[in-house]
């Protein structure tokens, strides 16, 4: 079946920076065949794009979608992962809780026009679950950590589930198991060995927090390293590591990943939002190391939204370096799109609009107050949208959002059978109450 | 006529941060009656809020509303002011577009929940009509520069169409006039003085740039001094100064403006996408300085929504700080109601739900999916919300958005009327089309 998107502002973010003001774009078994403007193919089906701007699928490379129940939990409250978070997941969270999360996050993030996203937490089969029922495509790991968890008693046993994942979903069209050890302080170092040795095993993706927390860098700082310096001697860094948050960078360390090709998700919402600081992303990129954005999770971000990472990006990056000029819009854009995508060496079939490519779109409005004029349409995606402005969203070739809804599942009625089955982690947060 | 809006959880924003869970508000001729919860009083007419968060309106303390033809023009090009806007204003702004972009600019404003606003810029008298056809309050100024403008020839024509307006509106019930000098380098001495008598004999507030510009730092550097103490120096501040900006702050400067009693309208999305800096706002509040927040123009801002300052300032002090903890979510929401109307010494008729203030509210949805849940309604409107949230909103009194719309006048059909009414204006445009 062949589908036509008509009537849009079509950004390809291809190479030359190509774009239609009355462009069409034709899809056919989840692949991008025809992308223009001028005299329209024929197509089983059209929809018609009211002049919204036309652009793939956003790329979150850093979230934890499960965690929706704790979101406006303890926003303000200092050291809140040892206070509550740990605790609180150990004590209350369930298999159900992930799945009804997860398939909660994914709707917020199709709803936002994400339309892949790198996610690590407990129960991971359960995303993995959530994911193939609808169009999300994931790049999921279980969570490997030094102690205990919601869904094991050590770190063993979080690579052993690592493992079993690992093969469950070798060679699955959207899943991408990968592997997820928590951070550098809270793996222990054979552990982290383990994993680089089963991502080399597998040849999979390997994602963890670094150079995130203060009393991470203390950490290192005290044995006279880094986390980055001491992630090379344990022979982490490679072009299969992607480094979630990499605020505090050294410039040695950013020459170190740059010359073993690592990739930053950069989570400017979760990580100003907590005061942790800005990381450098214009003198990593003037070393040539890819980047794209992050969410964090929906207790840290707090929204799952790209269009709020690039707006924060924006006017962190230029504030930062006192530059207005640093990271025109465009660039922006494509960080958000083809940056996800090269970070995720999936930049030959994501974020672009050509033929071949996986037909991961978004439609974005441009009705709301916000979006006129457009004398730039990027300044208009950075600057002004927002998550409610997605108006249609296409996921593997599936109209997954038209009308600014959901076209397979309703968020409402999944709101309530989450918040039916929140109502014993309601009890067991009781007793942080006076922290949160 | 009574209205009761009913079924929603009210934030009064008094002094003891009272909630009402399931509660109503009554209001009558523009004031607010009642506030609680429980069984319900009598009305001529009832809004059911559906659980969604009822709080006063915003105050937004530093706009120029009719500047709409100018977003996503040259968002990122330096000096922009200097090299287009000031040129462009000139050669292509009319009366009419100045009145079109002030009913666009409010619409959005009234749909993004703000019902008070401060506005400084030319043809103000437009603007003022505008606010008169709709629930808007404004605090409108007409800029005194000294050069030429697109209604005056010289600073001294800016002084007397000032003079005419505080006159006209003089006693009139939502608009207050104000006195409006440009900036601190734009501004000769002799005409920064005459706008201070001007002030001080009409008792209305007065508010200019200040502390903005690198280039202006660098002037008062070179002559020892800074733009405050300069101010200071002139007899300019006082309790009727509303600084906008004050971006680059010496701890003298914050000690003078706290003795003098001034208010700073603090402007951070313009700031930032500027990559000007961040103001020390911790630091002047410890010294007891009033604050709230100003959205600038829709070029600089680029939206007028008073959400987005409140979640970039949450994110930016928490990081100039390094500290999670400073200014937790519900005083940030304070800011952005009583801490504006503080500003503007409104403080006893706006920015409380309490009997006998003002009827300026807003009803923000729960809706949206990352507006769930909402174990704190602060942290949701703080850092999830945004303007396409706002389901209602009373301006004295009237039900100006209802179901997310306006209800006196159509967006989109404004729209059309202003793009037609551009067409002048992007001709003149089309010269500065290298840099934009």
């Amino acid at each position: 079946m062949k589908t036509l998107l008509k009537h849009a502002h079509v950004l390809t973010m291809d190479d030359q920076w190509t774009t239609f003001e009355n462009g069409y774009v034709l899809t056919e078994d989840g692949r991008i065949l025809e992308v223009g403007s001028g005299t329209m193919p024929e197509a089983d089906r059209v929809v018609d794009c009211r002049g919204g701007i036309l652009l793939p699928g956003f790329v979150n490379l850093h979230c934890h979608a499960s965690m929706v129940p704790f979101r406006t939990m303890g926003d303000d409250c200092p050291d809140r992962l040892r206070r509550f978070l740990f605790p609180l997941e150990n004590e209350a969270l369930t298999p159900e809780l992930v799945y009804l999360g997860a398939m909660y996050g994914i709707g917020e993030m199709l709803l936002s026009g994400t339309t892949t996203f790198v996610d690590m937490y407990y129960f991971e089969d359960e995303v993995a679950r959530a994911c193939l029922e609808t169009g999300m495509r994931g790049f999921l790991g279980e969570t490997v950590i030094s102690q205990k968890t919601p869904d094991s008693e050590s770190d063993e046993e979080g690579l052993k589930l690592t493992e079993a994942f690992l093969r469950k979903y070798a060679g699955s069209e959207r899943i991408h198991p990968i592997v997820a050890p928590h951070g550098t302080t809270t793996v222990s170092e054979a552990a982290l060995r383990a994993c680089e040795a089963l991502s080399e095993k597998y040849g999979a993706l390997l994602t963890l927090h670094a150079s995130e927390m203060d009393y991470e860098i203390a950490h290192f700082l005290e044995m006279g390293t880094t986390p980055m310096a001491y992630l090379e001697r344990l022979g982490l860094l490679s072009d299969r590591f992607l480094a979630a948050h990499c605020i505090h960078l050294m410039e040695e360390d950013m020459t170190m990943m740059a010359m073993r090709r690592v990739r930053i998700a950069h989570c400017i919402g979760s990580n100003t939002k907590a005061g942790k600081g800005i990381a450098p992303i214009r003198d990593a990129v003037a070393l040539g190391i890819p980047f794209g954005f992050g969410t964090d999770g929906p207790s840290s971000g707090n929204t799952l939204s790209i269009f709020d990472q690039m707006r924060l990006f924006a006017v962190t990056q230029k504030t930062y370096y006192h530059d207005r000029s640093l990271f025109p819009a465009r660039e922006i854009v494509r960080a958000a799109t083809r940056g996800g995508a090269e970070c995720l060496h999936m930049e030959h079939t994501l974020g672009q609009i050509a033929p071949g490519f996986a037909a991961d779109l978004q439609v974005v409005s441009t009705d709301a107050a916000q979006m006129f004029p457009l004398y730039n349409p990027y300044s208009a995606l950075v600057y002004s949208a927002n998550a409610s402005d997605v108006d249609c969203v296409m996921a593997d070739g599936k109209l997954v959002v038209e009308h600014h809804e959901l076209t397979q599942w309703r968020l409402p009625a999944l709101r309530e059978e989450l918040r039916q089955a929140m109502s014993g982690f309601y009890q067991a947060a009781e007793k942080y109450r006076e922290i949160i």
